[in-house]
């Protein structure tokens, strides 16, 4: 059987002209989720002040944390993640509250700096913990002796914290960067 | 005394239309020293291959190393390193030999998370390390007993060795971003 089979030609037809958007200047033009200003931004400091407040309450509560300087070390380092993550989350909330952009370039540097550090820290915090951790468990065997599991917690909300720090730097930094190009 | 002063009247003359250069698709714009394919590049894998190497063969200088988890991780990510860095520069050579432009965006891509990852595997056992070097040497008071001054070096190199690859990964990063504004 043979069908009549029709034959679509298409309409050359001009596209409309797209209004191009410039931004204003000194304004970043990527808005991407999770970035200072947003409510998924807002999330990932929160999710940070929990973990670093974690990790600060289970190490401080062990009896002889102060004995060792790797310990000591992963409290500063907890208590400046805390204060750091505390104060960008105000400024998220209350750019959040106003309807304010925080998306200016010398914001968006001072958050990715100020990340950049802090993330450095808290890692370098977590890993010198991570190894005294790991000696005491499985090198010596003196869990009996001293409380094993607080410390495992400890390290693990620590590298947590890192991990939700990742993003927040990362993207200031990503859309610093593209800003530039 | 009252000379003639010439007065000079700019002549409006239109700029020459300058040749806008569009760079090939899929190659990126920027050109930074340090990036691959350039001398700075190869000079920054050298000092990584060093600094690593360095520590790599003072760690396993000492004596008791394989007792503490700490150790063994901090030589297992010197000759990641080592491996990592010997690879990308060999490439490098080869790309300045035959002048070949590496700046294309999947091997930047590319480049850039090897760096990464190598970065975060290095600079966490460094600081394993120094927590455990700092445990021996100011907590336990133990350095008589143990090859104190090794360690330290060993660890100083892994922090070097991570400090000098930060730029290379930076500069790929900010590269990739840059090219997506």
């Amino acid at each position: 059987m043979f069908a009549s089979r029709p034959v679509v030609h298409p309409l050359e037809v001009a596209a409309p002209a797209h209004p191009v958007q410039q931004p204003a200047p000194g304004v970043l033009m990527k808005d991407l989720p999770g970035m200072p200003g947003t409510p998924g931004g807002l999330g990932l400091r929160v999710l940070q002040l929990l973990f670093a407040a974690i990790s600060l309450a289970v190490m401080s509560s062990t009896a002889d944390f102060a004995s060792v300087s790797a310990f000591c070390y992963l409290i500063t380092t907890t208590v400046l993640q805390c204060v750091w993550s505390l104060t960008v989350a105000i400024v998220d909330i209350y750019a959040l509250l106003v309807k304010r952009c925080l998306r200016n370039r010398r914001a968006v540097t001072l958050f990715s700096i100020g990340d950049g550090i802090t993330w450095l820290v808290s890692l370098s915090g977590a890993c010198a913990a991570a190894g005294i951790t790991v000696l005491i468990d499985a090198d010596l065997i003196m869990c009996s002796e001293n409380p094993c599991a607080s410390f495992q917690t400890a390290v693990a909300m620590g590298f947590m914290c890192c991990f939700s720090l990742l993003p927040s730097f990362l993207l200031n930094f990503y859309s610093i960067a593209s800003s530039h190009g």
